[in-house]
C-alpha cells in the first residue's frame, strides 16, 4: 500500500510565537512519552489527583471542581456553558473578539437567551459598560466574558467587572485560555464561578485538554438543573463521579496527555506563579518597546502581556512577512482575524516561550524583514 | 509550595490486556513527543492529510469526510450523534451491554425520540431482530448499534445488518471501538453510513482521538438539517473546513496526539489489515483454549477476538485476582460492567498487547492464580 512510504516523522523544531501553540519544553514532551497507564490503575488516579491539586493552585482557587476536560480549550468552554446553562436561561454574552463571538454561538446552540453586548475588536469592556447591560438584562443568569482575547490582545479587567456581575446576581464565566499560567488570575479573589482554558498558551504542553473550574455557587445551580446536560461527553454530574473518590468509569481519559499537563503544571508551581506572571510583564514591555521603536503600533489599548496583537507595517504584505519569518528562522507568529484579518500580526509571549532570547530574537528578525 | 514535592512521572510498564488503553509501542511514544508544530502549519496540515489517508485505509473506505475527533471514544460517539440526528427525528438504539446504552442516552440528549430494543448483555444482535425492530419503527431515520461491545464481549454481525437497514431507508451507525485495526470491519463494502472508534484500543495509540467516518448518505442527511447540531466542538461542518482544503481554523487540534495516531496506523498499514486481523484470531484462538482447559467459560457465544469476557472462577474474588495480576505481574485485565460487575474478567487481546508471549504469560499468570 502506497501509506506504508510516508516518511518517518521529524517536524521542525518551531520557535511558537503565535497565539498558541507555545513552544513546549522537553521536560513535559518527555512526560508524554511516559508508559501509558490504564484509566483506573492505581498509579493513574494518584496522577489525576496531583494535576487536580496543581490545576488549582495555578487557578488560584480552593474549587473542589476542578479538572482536565478531555478536549481542546473550545471544549473547555462548551463545557463550561453546556452545564451552567439551561435552555431558556437569559445569558449575557460579552464580545470583543473571536472568542466573545464564539461564546454567543455556543450559548445559544445550548438553548440560552443570549443578550450579546458588542464593542469594537481590540477594545476592552470596562465595569460600567457590564452594569448598564445588566441594568437591561436582570433576569440574565450566567454572564459569560474574555479575560484575554487570543483575536485580538485585548486584557478586560475581570477584577473590576466580577463585583458587578455578583450585585447583579448573575453568575460570572470567564474565558482565561490566554491569562492562565501567564497572567494574574485569581479565581477566588475576584469571584469567577466557571473558567476554562487550554494547555497550549502559557502552561506550554500540548494541546488536548482543557482546565477548567466551577465555584461553589456554580454547582448549585448545576445541581438544581431541571434537564439533563445536552453533551453526554461534557457533562460535569458524570466527571465529578470520575474525578472524585467515586472513581466511576465514565470514559477513557487521555491518560499521556495528562502526564504532560501534571508536568507542565509542576514548571509552574516551580518557578512560582507571581514569579511566572512578572517574567511575562518583563518581556512584553521589552518586546512593546522594540516594536514601537520599529514604527509598528499595537491594536489593542489594553495589552495583554502574553499576546501582543499589533497592525501589520505599510508595505510588507502580512502574510508573506509571517512566510518569511517561517522559512529564515522557523519562528511562528499568528495572522490577524475578523476585522484585522490581512491587516496584524499576533505575537505569542507564551510560558515556555516567553524569553528574553526569544523576543531579541523576533525583533532583530523584524528588523531585518522591514529594513533589510 | 507543597506540590513542589510531587515525584517525578515514573508510570509502571504495565501489561495493558483489560478492555482498553492497550500497551503502546515505544515507536508511538516516541513519535508523540516530537517537537509540537503550529496547527496551522504546512508540516502539520501535511500529517494531517497522511492521517485522514491512513484512517480510510484501516477503515476501508473512500469516504472523503473521514478524520479524527479531539477527543476520546465517547466523543466520536457524540461527534456522530449530534451530526446525524436531529431533535424529534425517531432513531433506533440496539442495546447489549454498556456501550448501547451510553448511545442511547447520547441520542436522547440530541433530542431524538428512541425506540430502543434490548437483548440480554452478552448476547449480539441477529439481522432478524433488526429487521423487526424497523418493521415496527418504520420512521426511524438512523439505527445506532455496538460492533464490538467492550463491556461484554459480544460481537455483532453487522456484514449481515446492513443491508437490512438499507432497505428500511435508515442510516446505519456502527460502534467500532474496540474492532477498528483489530477485526474484520468494512465501511464501505458492509455500506455502514457513520462510524466511531477509539485510538487506544487495536491501534494502540494513547487515549485522546476518536476516528469517525461519514459516508455520502450520511452527509447528505447533515446538509439537510434545518437545525444547528448542538454541539459547536463537534459540529462537522466546521470541522470539515479545518480538515479540509480550506483549512479554516476550527479550534487547535490535539498535534501531538496526531503524531501518534499517524504513526500508529502506519504500523497498521505496514503489518498489514488482513495480517493484522488474522493474528488477532490466532491469539484469540490460543487464549480461548487455554482458558477453557483451566476450567474458565466464555460469556458471550460470539465473542469478539479482540476482547475476551469470562466469568470469574468460582473461589477467587475477582477485583482480587486482578490485584493479584497488577502487583505480581504488573498485568492489567478488566472487571465485570452491569450485570457482570464483581462476576466476570474482560481480557483485552489488543494491538501490540495482542501477541502470543502475552497470551502464554496470561495463562500461566491465571494458572498460578488457581491452582498456587
Amino acid at each position: 500500500m502506497s501509506e506504508t512510504s510516508y516518511a518517518q516523522l521529524h517536524p521542525a523544531e518551531r520557535i511558537l510565537m503565535g497565539p498558541g501553540p507555545s513552544t513546549v519544553p522537553n521536560r513535559v514532551l518527555n512526560a508524554m512519552a511516559a508508559p501509558t497507564l490504564g484509566h483506573l490503575d492505581p498509579e493513574y488516579l494518584k496522577i489525576m489527583d496531583e494535576t487536580r491539586a496543581l490545576l488549582r493552585t495555578v487557578f488560584r482557587t480552593e474549587n473542589e471542581m476542578t479538572l482536565a476536560v478531555s478536549g481542546t480549550g473550545s471544549a473547555g468552554m462548551e463545557a463550561c456553558v453546556v452545564n451552567l446553562v439551561e435552555p431558556g436561561d437569559d445569558a449575557i454574552v460579552c464580545i470583543n473578539g473571536v472568542f466573545g463571538t464564539r461564546m454567543k454561538d455556543v450559548m445559544e446552540r445550548a438553548g440560552a437567551t443570549v443578550h450579546a453586548i458588542e464593542i469594537p475588536w481590540g477594545e476592552s469592556f470596562s465595569a460600567e459598560q457590564i452594569g448598564e447591560a445588566l441594568d437591561a438584562n436582570p433576569n440574565a443568569k450566567v454572564l459569560g466574558i474574555v479575560h484575554a482575547e487570543t483575536s485580538t490582545g485585548a486584557h478586560t479587567p475581570i477584577d473590576a467587572i466580577a463585583p458587578v456581575v455578583h450585585e447583579h446576581g448573575a453568575l460570572l464565566l470567564v474565558d482565561a485560555v490566554t491569562s492562565l499560567g501567564g497572567m494574574d488570575l485569581r479565581i477566588d479573589d475576584w469571584g469567577i464561578d466557571a473558567c476554562y482554558s487550554g494547555t497550549q498558551k502559557c502552561l506550554s504542553c500540548p494541546p488536548g485538554l482543557s482546565p477548567v473550574t466551577f465555584s461553589p455557587k456554580a454547582l448549585e445551580k448545576m445541581d438544581a438543573r431541571q434537564s439533563k446536560v445536552q453533551s453526554w461527553y461534557l457533562d460535569m454530574s458524570m466527571l465529578r463521579n470520575y474525578w472524585g473518590s467515586d472513581r466511576v468509569y465514565h470514559h477513557t481519559a487521555p491518560i499521556n496527555m495528562t502526564y504532560a499537563l501534571r508536568e507542565a503544571l509542576m514548571i509552574v508551581v516551580e518557578e512560582g506563579l507571581d514569579a511566572r506572571i512578572e517574567r511575562h510583564r518583563e518581556n512584553h514591555d521589552r518586546l512593546r518597546a522594540g516594536l514601537e521603536k520599529l514604527g509598528l503600533k499595537y491594536i489593542p489599548e489594553q495589552s495583554l502581556t502574553t499576546l501582543n496583537a499589533i497592525h501589520a507595517p505599510d508595505g510588507v504584505n502580512e502574510a508573506d512577512g509571517r512566510k518569511w519569518l517561517l522559512e529564515n528562522y522557523s519562528l511562528e507568529i499568528g495572522a490577524g482575524l475578523g476585522p484585522f484579518a490581512g491587516r496584524a500580526w499576533r505575537i505569542g509571549l507564551m510560558g515556555h516561550a516567553c524569553s528574553r532570547r526569544n523576543v531579541d530574537l523576533i525583533l532583530a528578525a523584524l528588523e531585518e524583514l522591514l529594513n533589510g
